[in-house]
């Protein structure tokens, strides 16, 4: 080996190990879904910016909050929300204790297959399903009851399991996040006891970082044993300005990034960017009607239950320089592709 | 050296390193301001039963969680909980705003020093207090008000630092469980934002794992800022049946671990014991006039607004097994001793 050769490698060796080039490719490997562009950018700039330690944004390890919206943020909420299946499927199960429910709305229409007709009813109908099949038992059984089906329920046009239809490029910015000591949490619309059960399996975040929709619970004495009974009374409803409310309620301080998808979302990525330091926020648009589903602005697709990426809302992440995925085009792999543990 | 003394002084070694007396011996460091005697050791054992990877009792990581009681069990609550004394004050700073506060009751008698005649109107009078002295600002700002405040405000009898009045045999506990990977939780009646602003500094316990009574918030924009107000409205009072219902909320499982002093904590202590693993229940009662105050049963002393340790919770805790702290007999040391980093 020439000296001249040594001195070159050496050379090469520090510039790759100690240039921002190296740095940046490090961190595209954790990003390995993602199409190169600026929104991937974004997000590795924006977790370089608050974790060097000689960086200006600089923040503390403790401070490093990001929050994330569940229903068409993480996983899929096409063509109606995965908690919904799951009390059409828990009405269909608990119909022969209920033999009334043949010919009483919106139990009638669910039995008969006609889901469309059953959400006729709005929100009253909503109400009278989740307390038919989300209230009246303890958190213990409900808990029990969610596992079981969500460990066998397919999805109706992929036949997917819904733990399979959760987005892995966003599995990888939650693994890259907790990499760089961030405490990731969940803030959704969706049920906080419909959630825990599952999402510390997929999603790596414990039931205590879990924020969501909720029923009153009380408590029992049953049998000896203390026990919390799910009354069928709205407890707290964690969408829109609901959203920091939860976030205060639940995590006390400002996140420092947020990630959603709809008008529900919106008020969250307001709340964490009042953050006095570096913060980030970005909103994923389905943009794949052949990967996924295409809804949002221009696109018209609304389903019942699930919020909308309105033309109102682009104008606000446009001027207020959030991120905006469009999934067509930066996501590299829609669904997880991951085995679980 | 001979050759005897030195197989003796390896047999000695080898004893003190590997024998389960040395495990204890460790485990005491860890608890260095309790008396030797049932209620430490009962503590030790647990842990040791639930952490060991062959012990039978085994708890993964995940669900070592621990719960404690903050007034009277983490710190000192006579003559008057704090929160009161911080309520106090702030009627008074805010006096010079409410020229009407001078004839009208509770106010009145605050500012003439009166307290238990303030306290005559009962819940209304309380309400009232509450109302004027923590709602009506952004979250922000009461974080803020409350963080200076308690950097300078002294207890009336000993002339300390409240944050000084927490007891150093639980901050001992605290960091033992800590160090066995338990996740560590306030669990109070206390309002959960006069808690955050101090619990990591002092407890080493971050703002999302308290849990505490709360008043309702409202999401506003404020000068193009997203905020959220403090509203005179009650959202959920953390005490007794609440406590469970509040540790589900929050943590979404059983503790396995929880520490109280009075009948406010009752539920808690039912709740946790409702795992279906090994768990733990801890009662401090205050017995030292000497040292810091003696109330409980027989003793009748009572304080308006704190829980008492009544005849019926000491029956129950025989019965259920729960340790009984003694603090006269079991605490060497009252008051914290270290010193803030």
């Amino acid at each position: 080996m020439s000296l001249l050769y040594r001195q070159v490698s050496i050379a090469v060796f520090l510039l790759t190990a100690f240039s921002p080039i190296a740095s940046i490719s490090h961190a595209d490997d954790a990003l390995p879904s993602w199409n190169d562009g600026p929104v991937k950018q974004s997000i590795i700039t924006f977790v370089e910016k608050v974790t060097k330690a000689d960086s200006p944004d600089f923040v503390p390890v403790a401070e490093r909050i990001a929050v994330f919206d569940n229903d068409g943020t993480l996983w899929c909420e096409q063509p109606l929300p995965v908690q919904l299946y799951f009390a059409l499927d828990r009405v269909k199960a608990l119909a022969p204790q209920h033999p009334e429910w043949k010919t009483e709305e919106p139990y009638a229409s669910i039995l008969k297959g006609d889901v469309k007709q059953a959400l006729t009813g709005g929100k009253k109908a909503l109400l009278q399903i989740v307390a038919s099949t989300h209230a009246g038992m303890t958190t213990d059984e409900f808990d029990k009851t969610v596992s079981d089906w969500i460990a066998t329920a397919k999805h109706p046009t992929t036949g997917k399991n819904f733990l399979d239809m959760t987005y892995q490029p966003m599995l990888e910015v939650l693994t890259y996040l907790r990499a760089n000591n961030f405490k990731t949490f969940i803030v959704s619309g969706g049920g906080i006891e419909f959630m825990r059960p599952w999402a510390a399996q997929v999603y790596g975040i414990p039931p205590e970082q879990v924020v969501g929709s909720s029923l009153k619970t009380q408590f029992e004495v049953r049998d000896g044993k203390a026990v919390l009974v799910r009354l069928a009374e709205v407890n707290f409803i964690d969408d829109k300005e609901g959203k920091p409310v939860g976030i205060n309620q639940h995590i006390g301080r400002r996140p420092i990034a947020a990630f959603g998808n709809s008008d529900g979302d919106r008020q969250m990525l307001e709340y964490t960017q009042g953050h006095s330091g570096t913060t980030f926020q970005l909103l994923v648009m389905h943009t794949d009607a052949k990967r996924e589903f295409a809804y949002g602005p221009t696109r018209g697709m609304r389903t019942p239950l699930v919020g909308a990426f309105t033309e109102e809302l682009e104008e606000v992440a446009g001027k207020q320089g959030w991120a905006v995925v469009d999934m067509k085009k930066d996501w590299k792999t829609i669904f997880r592709t991951t085995t679980e543990e």
